[in-house]
């Protein structure tokens, strides 16, 4: 778990941790005893630190916090801007959201677990929920985009089926591990296979009022 | 929040809290600020009722946390013993143990709430991941026999598939609330149809290769 401070140089000319390596374990131990239940005096004796030493590199436990769930959604506004310049249908922009998702989750696991459990009880806490939920607005309009186009299913409520899109993907940080096995673009493939086209096989035609 | 104590009448004959209502506010607690996070002071106070009026009906905060998940526990593995007698094919039990699934979420959400988010700390909170373990490879073994018996696409090992789609269930927790609108069995249709057969409208013949 903890870093191990002598394989890099340490930033800032102080011996043990530089910010980088700092947050990671500040990271780990939020999200192993939750946030509100970590204190810096915990902090200081995983990392084998004094806490003036922490305070040298953060003013406070909330400045860790805001590091953390920042990285994690810069990244996920990054594939936004990404997508939001690609041309065509909705629904591959979607299916494109949805897959660099997949990444900055498999890529940032600690920190996008992190993102996930805040509850909102600081500043910097209701500060990332107002940008998940901004992001959520996004999903769900390229969801609505898709319906319009007629490319995405019109009998569920577009909110619905943009809430249920990304409960998968954020779902995956309970069970998902990279050194497992399956591959983060493996994975993506499976999101996007099970979520926009289904898992049962149709051989057959399919029922009446199954067809689009 | 507090259940009303005055609307029923208590059991054992004590005033304020039946067993039932003292249960339903400390699962409210324990989702509120963690079960690790709350102690049985807290508790007290949010009752307004001593210590020792509480352990007039559990010896222990454990014993709280046992008697709400196995509550939670004990309603899906009643899904589950349901669709196991079910005739037909795998697929089919897959989704009556999804859509059981969902209404018992819908029905307990604190019950399910705080049983998905046990961390395995304790002998109770472990015994509750064991049985949540056991439910999960059911899900797998379903899937397995569906994709044998040629109703779930191949291409997804049957382990994410089952991960995935339960993953799906179990995010409803973070938004689904049976109070605004969308009911549990409009929910459960919506997963199904998501899950099951995609968001995607496929208007003409599918393209090589997705078709089964």
């Amino acid at each position: 778990m903890t870093a191990d401070p002598s394989s890099r140089p340490a930033r800032r000319g102080r011996p043990g941790y530089d910010l980088e390596s700092l947050l990671a374990v500040a990271v780990d131990l939020f999200n192993e005893r939750g946030y509100d239940g970590t204190s810096m005096e915990d902090l200081s004796r995983k990392l084998g630190i004094t806490k003036s030493a922490i305070y040298h590199h953060v003013s406070s436990k909330d400045d860790l916090l805001r590091l953390a769930v920042d990285r994690a959604l810069d990244s996920l506004f990054d594939v936004v801007a990404e997508v939001e310049t690609m041309p065509g249908r909705a629904i591959e922009r979607l299916e494109a959201l949805v897959r660099g998702s997949v990444a900055v989750l498999a890529e940032q696991l600690p920190y996008v677990t992190l993102l996930l459990r805040v509850r909102g009880n600081t500043d910097v806490e209701r500060a990332a929920l107002a940008r998940r939920r901004e992001f959520d607005r996004l999903v769900a309009d390229l969801v609505n985009e898709a319906e319009a186009e007629g490319d995405v299913r019109p009998d569920i409520d577009p909110n619905v089926t943009a809430r249920l899109l990304f409960g998968l993907v954020n779902s995956l940080i309970e069970w998902y591990r990279p050194d497992r096995g399956t591959s983060s673009s493996q994975l993506a493939d499976a999101v996007c296979k099970i979520t926009f086209d289904g898992m049962r096989i149709r051989s057959a035609p399919r029922q009446a009022g199954h067809q689009g």
